[in-house]
């Protein structure tokens, strides 16, 4: 790996870390914090910025970046955003320990929405607003975010991008990858201000639509109200979110398509089916499983759409303690952690495209079994799926299973409970948030020991980045010299 | 499939069966059970005898077993010999449920132990003996016994030995493998006759030393007391039994190439030396654990390896309440569970030939995201596996985990907890036996309805048959006539 290239990246994405804590320092000074808590923001943001001016400095004149320095670009840049972004937490001591920032801010980077706070009502707002901004910032990807924006001087941006953008293929909309960046992300900022909008009008304060828009957006989950959405009380706010963050679950390149009137496309897409097949499926299980104790037809159906579609795109929020539903619906919503939403969305999780691929590749063996000379093809969309495409998508289950076994491992050897512990690696690896147990709706992470917060950190990393650019971080093969 | 040569050849394993029923038949006369008891043995044997000579008029001339007709020979046989065997119990009430006994016998064909009883010393001396002979029977394979000892009219019996034993690859020992079925039949007998006469030395009653031997064989794990081993109270007899099941969880072939003094072969063996590895990491790993609340040493030490040579090896005897260690503890034996013993043993699990290749695709995916285009071997005993078996073995573990997902929503239904329920799929579909929580080693699986032991059954024989067998029975394609 060429570290000069990556060292370069790392300083202009401090560089824009840094001009975007301007924003909760205005947030702080229009909401009246004490002085002390918003100028944290001004002292870290003054700080990274000088720093990621300096290492912009190196000279990386007639360099690439390849599919190694774009591995390790984004894991790097996922670590060290998320500690340099905790620090405003630590010395404004809204969060007094640096473990405990850390966990919270990589929580929001990866959207995963997880948290240690256990009065989350206490934080200063312009710590509740850069909490939330952070879901907004890595929904999308923050790499990806840097390709829109910055000027670009090193060739080979699209393997930085195939790095952070999820799912099994990566499909650019453009032929360069920076405009394709630009365009994904004008749908998300333009959606993300039309939910604020809807939500403000639906009566909620403008930093509680933030927070709610930014957790949506997202998919994170992050809330400022103990109760999360539940607070609110209001079914048009429960029914706005719950189709909003079933709506950033989606392919944000199926909107790009939309605008380009390529309905077909839309409406024929494979993936879009399975996804809805997912959801419509888990809420009638559910439904079926928990109808007894409600009244309300219309109530049953709301906290299930509301919860199912909470999980299902990983993002986390709650309007009922869905840790007091019977096993059966437990045992759904752990099947939905671990689908996660589409491919090329803001969601988590394993990928309805990979899962889809999965089920198929499962089906078509039983038939190769009877007939061993038969050759099957698996087909997406009505095309068959390139073989490599196919052996990737097998491979990744098979590391995605032996790094889960890790985590929960390593987790679990000091303390937690089965479920618990085992919901906790689900929900951290799969970017949701809450878990069951003692990470349930109405829980949190901070029982855990500083050791385990740290595993959960990078298993937030981990997951959100699909897992591969920060095992190679463990591979001296990395670190070589090109 | 061509139905007549799977009738023909399940006609010839009842005759089978019945002629076996002759032992427990013996036993109770030998131990005075109540005639009605015993008779019941006699009435079922002759029955199934009839109907076996019926069905073997069936003429297969000029027909051949082919891949689908190993597969239906298999799994049908399998059921219908688990059903017939279970009748014995129920026409002597001694479990008065067909579905209880069908679980039970089951089980004790499938090797894996889980019972529904609630007083197992209640039985009469005859059915014990009946219960723990299917173990016996179960653990080679009961169409290798047949193989063995049968006279072959039709060809490609091949195809039915490489559908019932397990492991990713069939390693023919000779060129015939009804040669090959006496070969291994040979050594399994003289194994457990010389395990019978170790543990009458070391004081055991005859009964009781042909139960536990039966038991540890087959990695079965009936035992005819309540508290399991623990009952004798002889760290001798608990040493004996943590070798013997340690033994029987290696390759049978492997003791072939003993006997052919081809040594090298056998400790240059790479699974064997990953089974070992396996076990000692597990028994540092769990003694670490739980020490504390230890006087001895020894003790402690003695615990930790029966455990896991018992879940390992998926037998399933106890010496100690395991359900009462730590979670860490449990995560270790929930990983045995899972991993099993090596291919070609009468041990369940996913099998640690199939881990280990798993882990070695694992990491050569990890090396491949970094250099797209370099080629990477995987290599077992130094030679490269063949493509086919490697893409089996990753099909293999996908198709794995959607049925293991199946079946844990198809009894999460109605009952249980999540633990419970998620160790019981894992002890049944590995063919353990007891599980944590409700069915752990001091628990049954006698709560559970009726419903949920047919599908834990199913999951016994799909495990043992390592699920294929059991899939294609789902497919019209497998009914369809050549």
């Amino acid at each position: 790996m060429n570290k000069r290239v990556v060292l370069k990246t790392i300083g202009e994405l401090l560089i824009l870390e840094g001009i975007l804590m301007i924003l909760p320092l205005i947030i702080g000074i229009i909401y009246k914090d004490s002085t002390y808590i918003y100028l944290s923001f001004l002292k870290v943001g003054a700080f990274i910025t000088l720093l990621g001016l300096l290492l912009t400095r190196i000279n990386t004149k007639g360099q690439i970046i390849g599919v190694k320095e774009g591995l390790g670009i984004v894991s790097i840049s996922w670590i060290v955003l998320s500690f340099f972004g905790s620090l405003p937490f630590v010395i404004s001591k809204s969060i007094p320990s640096l473990v405990d920032a850390f966990f919270e801010t990589t929580s929001g980077f990866t959207t995963t929405g997880a948290s240690i706070l256990t009065d989350v009502e206490k934080l200063p707002i312009s710590m509740t607003f850069w909490r939330s901004f952070t879901h907004f910032i890595g929904g999308m990807g923050i790499l990806v975010f840097a390709l829109a924006v910055l000027p670009k001087g090193v060739r080979g941006d699209v393997n930085v991008m195939k790095a952070e953008v999820p799912g099994p293929q990566f499909g650019k909309l453009v032929s360069k990858a920076s405009i394709t960046a630009m365009i994904l992300y004008k749908i998300y900022i333009i959606m993300t201000l039309v939910l604020i909008i809807i939500l403000l009008l639906l009566g909620m304060s403008p930093i509680d639509a933030m927070v709610h828009a930014f957790g949506a957006a997202g998919t994170g989950g992050f809330s400022n109200k103990a109760t999360s959405v539940a607070y609110f009380n209001s079914p048009a706010i429960e029914y706005t979110l719950a189709i909003a963050m079933l709506l950033y679950g989606i392919n944000f390149n199926l909107y790009y398509y939309l605008l380009l009137k390529k309905f077909k496309e839309v409406f024929s897409n494979e993936e879009l089916k399975v996804y809805f097949f997912v959801v419509t499926g888990a809420i009638i299980l559910i439904m079926v499983n928990i109808f007894r104790g409600y009244n309300s037809g219309e109530k049953l159906f709301r906290d299930t759409l509301f919860q199912v579609s909470s999980i299902v795109t990983t993002t986390g929020y709650a309007t009922v303690n869905f840790n007091k539903w019977p096993l059966f619906s437990h045992v759904v919503l752990l099947a939905l952690m671990f689908i996660g939403g589409m491919s090329g969305s803001t969601a988590g999780g394993i990928k309805v495209s990979r899962i889809n691929s999965l089920f198929k590749i499962a089906k078509s063996e039983v038939i190769k079994i009877m007939n061993p000379d038969k050759v099957i093809f698996i087909r997406e969309n009505n095309r068959p799926l390139k073989k490599s495409v196919l052996s990737g998508i097998k491979a990744y289950i098979i590391v995605y299973i032996f790094v889960f076994a890790g985590i929960f491992f390593l987790v679990s050897f000091k303390e937690g409970d089965f479920l618990s512990n085992f919901s906790a690696v689900a929900a951290t690896m799969n970017n949701i948030g809450p878990g069951l147990g003692i990470v349930g709706p109405d829980g949190s992470f901070a029982a855990y020991s500083n050791f385990s917060k740290l595993v959960f950190s990078m298993a937030m990393i981990i997951g959100r980045l699909e897992i591969y650019p920060v095992l190679v971080l463990f591979t001296s093969n990395l670190w070589r010299k090109r």
